[in-house]
């Protein structure tokens, strides 16, 4: 039986009100959320949900609606997360509209989604590898829970577990597609959170059965191509949703379903699939208590955390499948990184740290969030990374949309639900995982507690919480996570005096008798420093990355003295922060190479002159227009 | 008028018996040559020849025979060059069973192309842009010259001036083809050997005309492709011969037709094209005493050598073109580096010496020569690299054959006439621009001369010569190359004494009265060097290329401690030469990054044991499986 375990609290429960997300946050709701529902009408996806009989046509792939529910869906989930929090009338009824479009998609049974009805009817369920129909009725579920936890109302939720039911129905078994699972991880996390959101118990085991059906022999992705009478999985060919579907081991590694998930322990294959399925099993391990699927994601993410990590928390080295590649394979120019991969290690590592209480894993999503993430949106919230490289050479600029559009609406649903990161209750108290001004209001001990916490971070290290409301002394553990690069480092007052405090898997734990009033200041260090990687990642070898608290900063050839490969980091030169315009930029003391030689090549050394160089904060790049970008900047030994 | 020129001397009269090259020859001779032999019966290249009528078919775009007479004709050039100094009697009788195909093929009008006679009847001449006919026509010719020099037979001679003939009247004034020229230059310089051995003055005109035309406004291709309803020119397709055509500008860059060539100042587009472009401006302007072609010449030499040239002599980094990138784009994983671009630099720089009687054309032979152009075959001569990038991650190694199969026997026929570019000679004396063993032949003042040479070049840098045959007293001038890395160093003695000589040129000018017996010791430094490269080429920051004499070295993985990238060169380290199965190796003094960090990343230096860094020439890179290489290598500052 699990034990009482930790949960996020709910989003109106958690005040956001600081400087760095709260502008943010509100980019995301004025001017993202509305370009989204615009590009979403233009590109079709609401359209399609009219369910106008259609011909497949392949000359025009682009425009198969082969996974558009999810576009639909991610949309309403974060429109349902920003009504959550804030009273908006409009955008309410922007979401109701959509909802009805849903709801008349809907088939009598249930079943819903468009391009299975309109498009191939009679095919449904039959490549669950590569047409992601259940990956689709996972983001209407998520959509389906947030949008009831924000606003009440059950329209959507009613329309999901009517479709989860049928799902059930297909997969149970002694169902058609007994021993079935997705090709696109998704809807596992999905059922959990419907588990949650209704008590259903059903939608739990579902999410179970679906896990424990991945990657066990036989393959049920061979039979059912077989069914199709598809033999394009062998030789490899592009599947109707545009994806490039390989043969043999590696095609089952790209969708995670070459071994049976409990004795996975590398991280391969498709990176967002990859993140989804992480999570899902860490929520089935809190819930069941399940050990087989805790160890599984703890070799997995150690696995990923020690060779395939970007120092921007990005993941997914390999465009050409858009996941991992080799361990210590990281190149900066070529590396995909992709948001929503990163998205999805937020997710994953949130997971995580619930399951296990331990910090490290909030160092990675704290790292992910500030670097890889942020990055995939310009600072006007309109223009998009779908991937994130770690180098340019000037070529690389965001992009006002995709035909596939999974990372934009991603995005957004990761900000308009920050609050859920940022603390963690359980029955000792509270545990605070990301410093972001506002407050959080919880029960504990039958008391009604609000504690206020006031920053600003990430710019600047000293942190304060209060005690706000509390009718009664109050005995509870309040934790602090110690972020890894402040390790050691770190002092804690309460109420104006030093406190030796004990740590506890990267937490300082206070744990004591609070009263309304009382004050906790937390200072981490903030120096910056240069960060260097295991000399295995080749591509990063004689460089340096500069990073102060959690934000990994780059070189931009507008800032500097010339294009970023000529451009050296003195390894003890000084690092001095200047911030402004509601940023920091790092100024490195360096070299930059020239003049230029007389012919191409010499055997005299290239001279180099004293320079200063000037970094901002990766997320910020790829904002003043282009040119040479690196992260990863060579140092003098 | 033109003044007396320097010319190469026959083949025949040069011997060339080293150990360094002479062994390569013999292998082309004997594997590569047969090899390919078999693979054009296998490919169908000579089975084309039948004319067998056959459909066009777009599904089968490689087994189109669209320049297949260029590889049919490029193996009867390389074989030729081996009869005219090698009795083979065998191969001879395999170059005329070709030859009868090939007369088989020709048309009464004499046209010669099977893919316009078998597959697209009635369209010849109508696709001057993309489908190579003017191409081929050109290998077929410089076939039929060679042939004919190599052993009296005119046999194809006769078949290519009755082609030459043809297309002479296409396109003269009032043809159906005025104001065309090739998509693929190839020709203009074949019509120039063709004129030197039939003196047919008709041919140079052509070859003139044909350049002239080029780029001119309204530009020919245009209205070419607007006879044949073709507007695939404007967007972008596939060309039959499966190379992707652009639109507009850089359209008419890639096959160097965006202006006419006499005011062109930049290496832009297809590298080979540009190669054989300005190797025939250069054969025109000595055959002319064409000024304006000799300027431009020089023009687009100064930009090609200053910004785009590899320091292994390969040209060309965009292998979306196959061809030059912008100035100083010299990317080394990703660089495209073709076999046939550095042979093409070979072809052009030998006539830029003519021309001008300068050295530095041959130094950059020299370097072409030596690594870029030799790295495109392997050791044994029977696999081969289309591109030659100058770093790997690994998983670089080379083919069996192209389908585009022009580099093989382009490097085969540049080996078998090696003899042409060691020698020069004029009315004055003799020019030695490449140190070979063996000996030349010539006539000068009336007598008839011999000069041995001998060294064990490239590995020492001790060159004696001997006059060797000379009847009488014989004033002349002999002239030997100095390298420009061995620039102010080299060390000239005559029958013992040390001679002060004069430079010019590049060459230092030993002009006296010699007599036979008369011996010569050119010394050149050769002490292994580190080669850096202009501060504006990003890809080299912080890093050496190792070179000894003409010889760039690369390091690979196999001999050394780490993969090539955690490896360091100490600046002012000791570079050890160690010679050994017939060739160099350096050993450089150096570091290797290591061991592993804990993490993955750390703020701590990454630490470094020092270690021997060894090296190989980089044309004998991959023969010893796959593995990281780069020829740059970081070094410490």
């Amino acid at each position: 039986m699990p034990a009482p375990h930790r949960t996020s609290l709910h989003l109106a429960d958690v005040q956001i009100a600081d400087e760095f997300w709260s502008p943010r946050r509100e980019t995301v709701r004025t001017r993202t959320i509305p370009h989204q529902e615009a590009r979403l009408r233009e590109g079709g996806q609401f359209e399609a949900l009219l369910l106008k009989p259609r011909s497949h046509d392949d000359d025009d792939r682009e425009r198969v609606p082969i996974f558009w529910e999810s576009d639909v869906a991610k949309w309403i989930e974060a429109a349902s997360y920003v009504l959550a929090t804030t009273d908006d009338p409009e955008l309410d009824a922007a979401v109701d509209k959509a909802i009805e479009l849903l709801a008349g998609a809907q088939q009598q049974d249930g079943y819903l989604n468009n391009y299975f009805t309109a498009v191939k009817p009679g095919k449904r369920f039959t490549d669950l590898r590569d047409a992601h129909e259940l990956y689709c009725a996972g983001h209407l579920i998520e959509a389906g829970v947030a949008h009831y936890e924000a606003t009440g109302k059950t329209t959507l939720l009613d329309i999901v577990r009517r479709y989860a039911d049928l799902i059930w129905l297909e997969f149970s078994p002694g169902g058609p597609c007994e021993g079935g699972y997705d090709g696109h991880q998704e809807v596992e996390l999905a059922l959990v959170k419907l588990y949650r959101a209704t008590g259903e118990r059903r939608y739990l085991d579902l999410s179970l059965l679906l896990t424990d059906n991945r990657g066990k022999a036989p393959f049920y992705f061979d039979a059912e191509a077989e069914r199709r009478g598809d033999t394009g999985y062998f030789g490899g060919e592009w599947s109707p949703g545009g994806v490039y579907v390989r043969s043999g081991q590696r095609d089952r590694e790209y969708n995670q379903s070459h071994a049976p998930v409990r004795e996975q322990d590398k991280a391969v294959g498709h990176a967002v699939r990859a993140m989804y399925q992480y999570s899902a099993m860490a929520d089935l391990a809190l819930e069941l208590g399940d050990q087989g699927l805790r160890e599984a994601c703890e070799r997995l993410w150690d696995d990923l955390v020690t060779t395939k990590l970007y120092v921007t928390g990005g993941i997914g080295a390999d465009p050409s499948i858009e996941g991992f590649g080799k361990p210590y394979d990281l190149p900066d120019h070529t590396g995909y990184a992709e948001t929503c991969a990163a998205i999805g290690l937020v997710f994953w590592a949130h997971r995580m740290m619930i399951l296990t209480g331990d910090a490290k894993y909030v160092d990675v999503l704290e790292r992910a969030l500030y670097n890889g993430v942020l990055s995939g949106a310009s600072a006007d919230g309109t223009k998009y990374f779908y991937g994130n490289p770690l180098a340019s050479d000037g070529t690389v600029e965001r992009s006002d949309w995709f035909d596939c559009a999974c990372c934009p609406p991603n995005l957004a649903r990761l900000l308009t639900s920050l609050e859920q990161y940022v603390y963690v209750a359980d029955t000792e108290g509270l545990w605070v995982n990301l410093y972001v001004t506002g407050s959080a209001r919880f029960a504990h001990g039958g008391q009604r507690v609000t504690v206020a916490q006031e920053s600003g971070y990430p710019w600047d290290g000293a942190i304060a919480f209060e005690i706000t409301e509390a009718e009664a002394p109050l005995p509870m553990t309040l934790r602090l996570r110690l972020p890894d690069w402040a390790t050691g480092a770190a002092v804690v007052t309460v109420n104006g005096k030093v406190l030796p405090y004990t740590t506890d898997k990267g937490y300082a734990v206070l744990d004591r008798t609070w009263a309304r009033g009382d004050r906790v200041e937390l200072t981490l260090p903030m120096a910056p420093t240069l960060v260097r990687a295991d000399p295995r990642v080749t591509s990063t070898a004689g460089k340096v990355a500069v990073q102060r608290g959690p934000i990994v900063h780059c070189v931009e050839e507008v800032d500097n003295a010339a294009p970023v490969p000529r451009l050296v980091i003195a390894r003890s030169g000084e690092l001095r922060t200047e911030h402004a315009d509601g940023q920091d930029a790092i100024i490195a003391e360096g070299l930059v190479d020239g003049p230029p030689s007389d012919g191409l090549y010499a055997t005299e050394p290239v001279s180099a002159e004293p320079t200063a160089i000037r970094t901002v904060p990766y997320y910020a790049w790829a904002n003043r227009g282009k040119g040479t970008m690196a992260v990863w900047v060579r140092e003098t030994p």
